[in-house]
């Protein structure tokens, strides 16, 4: 793969990774890749991250069954931050909410909740 | 500011901040703040960032002239990483795309620029 020559891992080997729903633009999430997590991407098709607390690789989806199906991929003008837009399944989030950026900053510095809250995390976990 | 006390930033006092056009949606580009530089934006109105490369603050389009102006601010639900929606004044890129993801990576790899031209960098730097 090309592009690959063109990424700029950081010093721990990870590129952060933008997730935007390909269908409506909307941000998912940000996670990170390893070349490993990259290269599973590539070859299944679904989003594989390196989770940093876990220090594992990640099939988005592996128990939700909430995969991210990859569209698109863009590269930035530095090679060290990727964007890939995907077909989304029911939520992005852990929380329930479709995006991960479910919190909006309001007046005062105040959190609100402004996502969509698309399934109920106990039941799925 | 209430928010700032959900903030993890990373062992080097760093979040990253997606940018995205408020207006249709496109990922801009990604960047780093600090909490000097987050400040600065809040009280601004005019994204400020962490420059890794030069180790100084950066009001974004202080040299192009290019500035962002903040729209909206979400927080990621880990809150180690935030979302801004700007207005962005003719480009975002140094390069003179639009967008700094201008590069999209097409069958076997290869890498195609699909970005929207909109200056000349040697005429504004």
């Amino acid at each position: 793969m090309e592009f690959i020559k063109e990424l700029v891992f950081d010093a721990r080997g990870l590129i952060p990774v933008v997730i935007q729903d390909a269908s409506n633009g909307e941000i998912l999430m940000l996670a990170w890749m390893n070349e490993q997590s990259l290269q599973k991407t590539l070859k299944t098709g679904k989003t594989h991250f390196w989770s940093r607390s876990r220090k594992k690789l990640w099939l988005k989806g592996e128990h939700s069954g909430h995969f991210q199906t990859v569209k698109e991929i863009y590269l930035d003008c530095d090679g060290d931050t990727l964007l890939i837009k995907v077909e989304q399944k029911v939520g992005a989030c852990h929380t329930g909410y479709r995006s991960c950026f479910y919190r909006k900053v309001e007046e005062g510095g105040k959190l609100v909740i402004r996502g969509e809250k698309v399934f109920e995390p106990n039941q799925v976990y």
